[in-house]
This record gives structure tokens, sequence and C-alpha cells, in this order.
């Protein structure tokens, strides 16, 4: 296949993905009252087998050709080059996309509201594990769902961190652009969202590590992350200092600083595959680390908005081809997952709904910031593609929390809304003015 | 192979290209007086089996791996994945560049100067095309030159391209970054180089119709190419101002905004990649068609800076992989690559020199203004590698012509500011003040 075939097919592919992930989001934001993210996680799984490959086999075979046969006689088969070129633009895509969302990331949310946001992340952490534990011996007893060597424990760890993930930017989002974000409410939701999605996260990097071949790469795992971890939020922390420094100093963001940046983003990310905890997390942790203030503002500016329209949709796509509803074929499963979802929203949703109550919020704020924390939306996905790819859960059980992912995410748009109506009927209690308080809200729009 | 093995190596790959190419940039901006654009192309170079393959060749083949053994009893070998994805990476990096270039890219600057910048570039085009056909006869006698069932005439088409190319983003840089766009010299230059570059362009196009397999096929392209360009430039540019309008009427780039173009970039490059004019084209074309004013501005501010940091220096080093130095193996091979250097300067830079000056400018004036029209930068890259792998051109004379379009690029930035520096001792004839006129000048920074 030469590399001037793969080029036509490429500009087509890319044509057609990124115009079907903008148009259903358009739909879904213009009549269903959705968000863009929400919808392109549909637009992906529509795209994939589960859909398009069911009633237009040609197209879907088209767009995302699975297999290439360089051998007939010998029968051998590789990836298709496109396949490959798409997996490669989504993990570019992701890793400058957690960038901007580590950009964004500010433990100084936590201040004067450290109790409360305690509370709440503490519970949308301990009740999914708890809830995990529940759903474990089930799950493990199926010879369907996890890989046959996988320990309880990783099963646990795996199941429990798929439960307690908060879809932070799409939750950010919100807040901003309903310009609540800087209300009590707003920044509670915030900060424990944030501390959950970075625990969560930790305790992916660990079930990652756990389920390494060998104990000594385990080691090196978690002994590597947690090594990269502490050097970046110390020594290298300093030492990005200097970006902001020689921003200051030149007085714009020129293209060697730009560059150094990226170049320090694709050191990082490389790290952090190379020792076996991804990319995404090496991405995340970069950008938290970033010294906050204009350098992150300008960063973001100039990364975000190709990445999220032209790399992002890869994603979505890419995930949503290893998603298929086929393999939940049979009313068990179908009750499986509806006990899935359930015993998700009580764990995560319910359960800081509860938490923020205790906290000595209303009611009505309560279920906001319990709505609002169980979407799970594009992190999840990042989290299950992890588990498929590494073999610690089978395309089945995927499938099975691609659903609970998809539910989870696209019931809390509409049902924020409609809380905050009732909120805005009760007068006194309107979280704040609905006009944006920042203008740079494109991702979400 | 694994898509994590692949992941690995990528970012890897990326983080080293792009930290090579960039500190390569800064050390000959710093000592040379070159420009970044310069120095990627040398570093392509350099990274390739020329320079890298012979001192390091473990680190050569690990960072640019070749080829991948799926069977090795049937020896069966595929192009490494890896390699595949830097090929679409610098594709799509090309497709934004180009389409930025485009909106760069605007006639009006002909206003009041077309006598003069009509000379130019008519000297920039057919002495070109004449040089060419004195070398012809040499070039086609030699079997290692030209693919055997080329015909003179396509031959004679690409070689004049290749000498009449002028690089016309960088002389945009070095004129904008010296404050002298505007002055009268500025606009001549621009002008001429302008016109330059599209007529080239289109006679490129021409070379690959006529070039393909089936003279049904060449009338597809040339047809379709034409058909392409004239409906872009009137259906499509009154269709493209609906951008503009939304953009006046949001006042922002809203992400579906910014998405629908990126969209119709990405179909333009699918088309003209499809009818075999290249998608490099398609963008270009789509950019130049696009409305002007801050829609223009503000889709360069946030396409521009990711695609030079991060995705153009993909395509040096793929085109320095083909650049083949130790092709050039005899004394006489050396001696035609002399001379076709020589020629190239003649035949474009002496001759707008002399024709700007029979224009009436002043010698210091139309040597300045030879100087620049004879860069031929990432441009002549472009074609060259167009021509490599259409199979006009043997890898031989490829190196032999991207020599040619090194020492005439490198060339340029010294001679200028040798002949800038004589301008200020003139006094009265300072072509302007050294300051920025424009502050987004981060490409050639």
């Amino acid at each position: 296949m030469s590399n001037s075939e793969i080029g036509i097919r490429l500009f087509l592919q890319l044509a057609v993905i990124i115009a079907t992930c903008r148009a259903i989001g358009w739909l879904g934001r213009r009549f269903l009252g959705q968000t863009q993210v929400f919808m392109e996680m549909l637009a992906g799984v529509l795209l994939g087998p589960s859909l398009l490959g069911l009633v237009w086999p040609e197209a879907q075979a088209w767009l995302f050709p699975q297999q290439l046969l360089v051998d007939s006689d010998a029968e051998i088969a590789i990836a298709h080059p496109n396949m490959t070129i798409l997996y490669a633009l989504a993990q570019v895509g992701l890793v400058l996309y957690m960038f901007v969302i580590g950009l964004e990331f500010d433990l100084r949310l936590l201040r004067g509201r450290a109790r409360s946001a305690g509370l709440v992340s503490a519970a949308g952490i301990i009740v999914p594990f708890a809830a995990g534990a529940v759903l474990l011996p089930y799950l493990l007893g199926r010879p369907d769902f996890f890989a046959g060597d996988v320990r309880p424990s990783v099963a646990w760890l795996f199941v429990g961190s798929s439960i307690s993930i908060t879809a932070f930017p799409m939750l950010a989002r919100i807040l901003y652009e309903r310009g609540i974000a800087s209300t009590p409410l707003g920044t509670l939701t915030l900060a424990a969202g944030s501390i959950d999605d970075a625990i969560a996260w930790c305790l992916l990097a660990l079930v990652l590590a756990l389920f390494q071949r060998s104990p000594e790469i385990a080691m090196l795992t978690v002994g590597g992350g947690l090594a990269y971890g502490i050097a970046m939020f110390t020594v290298g922390r300093t030492l990005l200092r200097g970006f902001a420094r020689a921003l200051e100093h030149r007085g714009e963001l020129s293209m060697d600083l730009f560059t150094s940046v990226v170049v320090v983003l694709l050191t990082c990310a490389w790290i952090t595959d190379a020792i076996g905890i991804y990319a995404v997390f090496g991405a995340f942790i970069c950008g938290a680390a970033m010294p906050k203030g204009e350098l992150g503002e300008l960063l973001t500016h100039r990364i975000e908005q190709l990445t999220t329209s032209l790399f992002l949709p890869m994603f979505f796509v890419y995930s949503g081809l290893n998603t298929r509803i086929e393999l939940v074929n049979s009313l068990e499963l179908w009750l499986v997952t509806a006990v899935v979802v359930s015993i998700s929203i009580l764990g995560k949703g319910i359960a800081c709904m509860l938490a923020a109550r205790l906290a000595g919020e209303t009611w009505h704020h309560s279920a906001i910031v319990g709505t609002l924390m169980n979407a799970r939306g594009l992190m999840e996905l990042i989290l299950l593609n992890i588990g498929l790819e590494r073999g610690v859960i089978t395309p089945t059980f995927f499938t099975i929390m691609v659903l609970m992912a998809v539910v989870t995410t696209g019931m809390a748009s509409p049902l924020y809304h409609l809380l905050s109506r009732g909120l805005v009927l009760d007068g006194a209690r309107v979280p704040g003015t609905r006009k944006p308080l920042m203008t740079s809200l494109k991702r979400a729009s």
C-alpha cells in the first residue's frame, strides 16, 4: 500500500469523522441540551460496529479498515496503516488534551472549602470502592469479564476506579458556562471533582502496575510513577517556572518557548508510557506542575482548539470501535449492565449528594453536586481503553462499562438543567448569573 | 507490534525530532544569521542517512525504523508503523501549514506595482524554464536521474518548476521581520514572489497530471484541478464568506465555526489528493480563497504555532530520509550538482535581479529582490518529494536538487544581511526601520 493511497484515505477519514462528531454534537446541544463531549462519545459508538457497522457495513469497513492482507498465500494480515495512523493521532490528541486539563487543575480551589470538599471527595472514592466490592464476586465469577490471570485485588481496583472517575473537565465547563464556578457551590464541586480525579488516576496507575507480567516490572511502574510524580512537583516545578520567567522576560510566547514546552510534554508522555503508566498521566501531571497564570492561559489558547477539533474525535471513534454492543447479547448481560449503571449512580452520584448534604449544603445544592460528580465522560473512556488494551478486561465488560459511562455522562447535563431551573424558581438560591464569567469556553460550545 | 509499543516509540521520536530541529535552528539563528526554516531543512538532512546514518547508524535505525519483518520465513517486510505515522503527521502538518500560507496570500499586494512585479515574476518563470531547457539534454541523457518512461516535456516542466520555485512564506517572513514589507521594495518582492509561486505550483500540477499512467487519468487531473481552482475562487469564495459573516455575527471564533473550517480544509485536501494534484495544493487554494481580515488572522493564530512546532519538523525529517548524499558519489555528479546550483542561481536570482533593475529599481534594491526570490525553502522540498514519490525523478537526482534547495535557501539570509547593511551605510536608501511591524512573527523566530 503506497503512502499516496494512505494519504488520500486519511484526509477523507478525518473529514468524515470530524464532520460527523461536530454535526451530532450540534444536534445534541441544540435539541437535547447535551454537551459536545457527551455527543462525541455517542458519535464514536454510533460510527463503530454497534450502529454504522450494522446498517451500512461497507461504509464502516471503508472508514475503519480493520486489516490489510500483506500476503494472501501465507494469510498474513496486519493492522491497516490508516488505523494505526488514527490511533497515533488519537494518542497525540489525548496527550495534548490532558496537558491542557492539567494546566487548568489548581489545588488553590480547595482554600476555605477543605472540609466539605474533603467530605464529598472522600465519599466519591470510598463508596465507589465499596460498591465495587459488592459487585466483584459476581463479576469475577463470570468467565467473560476479566482476563483469566487477573488477581481479585487488581479487578477490584479497576472496578472501583471506574466507578469513582469524575469527568473533571466536563464538570468545570458546565460550572464556568453557567457562571457559577466561583460561587461556594462551584468551588466545592470543582475541588471535590479534581481531588477524586487525581486519586482515581493514581489508583488506576496502581492497577496497571500490579497487572504487569513480572513483579520487577510492577516495581518499576509503581516506583517509576511515584518518582515521576514527586520529581515533577519538586525539581520539575522549579525548572518549569523557568518557562514562566522566560515568558515574562520576552513578553510573548515565542516559538522557541512554545516548542520547548512541547518537547518537555512529549518527554513526559514518553517516560510515563515507557514505565507503563501511560502517556495521559504524564501529560496531565506535566500540565498540573506547570506554573499557573499567563503561561498556562497562552498555552491553552494555542493548543486547545486545534486539539479538540481535529484530534480528540479520533479518540472517540477509536474507543467506539472497541465498543461492541452486540456482545451484550443476553437478558442476563443487559441485567448486569442495568445493575452496573445503578450501582455506579448510587456509589458516586448519590454518595456525593449525601456527603454534600452532610457537609451542610441544601438538598438542592447537594443534588447538583451529586449530578455533576456522577458524570464520567472522556476520562472514563480513557481508563476503559487502557484496561482493554492491557488485557485487564474483556471486550464484553468493556462494552458494559462504556454503556455505564454513556448513561451517567448523558444524564448529567439534562439533570443539571432541571435542578438549576428549580433553583431559579426558589429565587434566593440562584447559584449565580447565567452569563459566562469566562469568554474562552470554547470546548464546551 | 502492539499499539502500546508504537505509542512509546512515537513520543520519543517526536520529542527527539522536535528538540533537534529547534536546537539546530536556534544555533543557526544565533550564530549564523540563518532562518529557522532553513536550519530545519538542514536538520532533516543531518538526521537522515547522510549524517546520523553514517556516524551513529544504530540511533538512526531506531529513530527511523525502515522496515518491519512480519514473517521471517516468507521474508515479508512492511513499512514500519512508526514511519507511516510520521508520514501521516507530516502530511497533516503540511496541509495545515499550506492553508495558513494560503490565508496570507493576497493579490491586493499587486496594486500599483503591477508592471514591475509582472516583470520580475515573468523573469522568475521564463528564465528558469529556459535554464531548464539548457540543462535538459544532459539530464535526460543520464540513465539515473529520471524515470525511464518520463517524457521530455514532463521532465522539462519538472526541472523548470523546480528552478522557479520561490520560498514565498520565508520571503514574507524576512520582509515583515525587517519591517520593510510595506515599503515599495517589500511589496514588489512580495507580489512577484507570490505570482511566481502560484504559477510554479500550477505547472507542477500539470507535471503530475501529465505523468499519470493513462491519458484519461491525466485529463481527470488537469480538468479536475482546473475545476477545483475555478470553483474555489467563484462559488467557493462566496460560500466561504459565510464563515466571515458567522464570525462577525458571533463575535468569536467558536468551536463550531473553527471545526467547520477544518472540515472544509480536509475535504479540499482530500479532493485534490484524490484527483492527483496533491493535498498541499488543495490546502493552499482553500486558504487563498478564504475571506481575508479577522477570520484569517484568528485561524492563523489558532493553527500556526502548534503546526509549525509539532508537525512541520516531521516533514523535514521525512524529506531528509530521502536525501542520500552518498548517492552523489562521483566527481561527475558533484560537478553536475555545482552546475545545477549555479544555473538555478543564474536562472532565478540573477534573472530577477536584472528584471528589477530593468523595472527601475536601484542595483541595491534589485540585488535584494534577486536574493529573496532565489530562496526556495520548504516549497522546493514539497515539490521534490512529490516528484520522488510519484517516481518522476530518482533518489540521486532528488538528492542533487535538495542540495540545490539547501544552498540557495541558505545563502538568502546572510546575503540579505550583507546587502541591507550596505543600504544602511548608504543612508538615504535604508529600506525601512529594523523593528518588526507585526508582532505575530512567530514562524521565522
